[in-house]
């Protein structure tokens, strides 16, 4: 009947703006912690359950995106239609970002900042050690600010958790690390991020900034995939 | 008819031979990894799934043990008739388990060694650090060996992860922590322990040792719980 017509034509008309929205774009995104081995046992790693970026993988790859998820190790499902690639280090995960082809990158992914300076290849006994001991630590590579300094950049967007200062350190994120948007959220509130299932965040841009309430993370993906489209294409016209 | 009244029967008796394996002896069970925190965002870990210790948890209370679950962060629900104690890192760890009456206790945890000496408040900046940092660390207290020492101790049984000398480890483990049994595996083969869904093991006790070979956790569970039970109630009887 006419009603149904009048769904199904919705429904079409519902897709193929979804369908538009990214044209094709090809879009990376980082999510998850990374693993830094101390020894075959031991690590240094990040708080981080990947369910922002893979929440922000899946609603690029419904809205017509061609999507690369490079994930630090995580308990999720990868989202239907994405290509995910599966990495430990942060040392992997340049080297799959520096080998994919992108218009757009996403660095959701929580880069452990140092790495222990030598990895040992059995494991460290306790009884061997004399006293306090000590880890020394060295500089991983920033993998946001790599890409987003290459050459030809893709249009690069960072995310910043942070427990106090948040809008000053966000800032200076986005302009140290040349990005075009950085979202910003206070993992400082136990409520929201990390390993919740809420998030609340500021995105700022060079002369701009735009607030998103507390939400699930499914629909504050959605809300951000729309925004990063909207910079990205108004750049790129 | 007849075929549905014997396999009936057998269920019954099946069931009720599993109730006496434990007849209500109080397991406390430890899994997973601990966290132990750097700042706000950085922790130190190690490499536990949790499986082991979830799929022994589950064997024992199907078979008659009142169970304890003590669990670091993990990825798993926890077993039906278990009573679980999340916690994140070592000292809530044994503290949980120090309050917590039991019978037999069984240290599958891959408890962190050491934790860092200091934990920041507040995330720590990259920027801020000059050069190579380096973590002081202090040791964690020993969860398996406090409660194998304590003054009435339970009948107590340990884990060995070991990458190399995986006999000469085990027994001087055994020999140190005051163990009735120890589980040992060799975290260098790939193939099993940690994240993977098979595991072979060796038990060592006093003069004794049994090899399982490589199975799936679930049944290593079922043949470790009858093991383990053997022992306690021959040194209980």
């Amino acid at each position: 009947d006419l009603r149904d017509q009048l769904i199904n034509l919705f429904e079409q008309q519902s897709h193929a703006q979804h369908q538009k929205l990214w044209n094709n774009a090809r879009i990376t995104i980082t999510a998850g912690p990374t693993r830094e081995a101390i020894d075959p046992v031991r690590y240094i790693s990040n708080h981080s359950s990947g369910k922002m970026g893979y929440a922000l993988a899946a609603a690029a790859a419904r809205t017509g995106a061609q999507v690369t998820l490079i994930s630090g190790p995580v308990s999720l499902e990868p989202p239907a239609g994405v290509t995910l690639i599966a990495v430990e280090t942060a040392e992997q995960m340049l080297a799959a970002t520096e080998e994919t082809a992108m218009d757009v990158f996403i660095g959701c992914a929580a880069v452990s900042d140092y790495r222990p300076a030598e990895v040992a290849s059995q494991k460290i006994k306790k009884e061997q050690q004399q006293g306090a001991p000590s880890l020394s630590l060295i500089k991983n590579p920033d993998v946001l600010k790599t890409i987003a300094t290459s050459k030809q950049p893709p249009f690069c967007i960072g995310f910043a958790a942070e427990t106090n200062n948040l809008r000053e350190h966000a800032l200076a994120k986005l302009d140290a690390k040349k990005l075009k948007l950085i979202v910003a959220n206070d993992v400082s509130d136990k409520t929201i991020g990390f390993n919740s299932e809420q998030n609340a965040v500021t995105v700022y841009w060079q002369d701009g900034k735009k607030a998103f309430s507390a939400q699930n993370k499914t629909s504050l993906a959605e809300a951000l995939n729309q925004l990063f489209a909207e910079h990205f294409f108004n750049e790129n016209k």
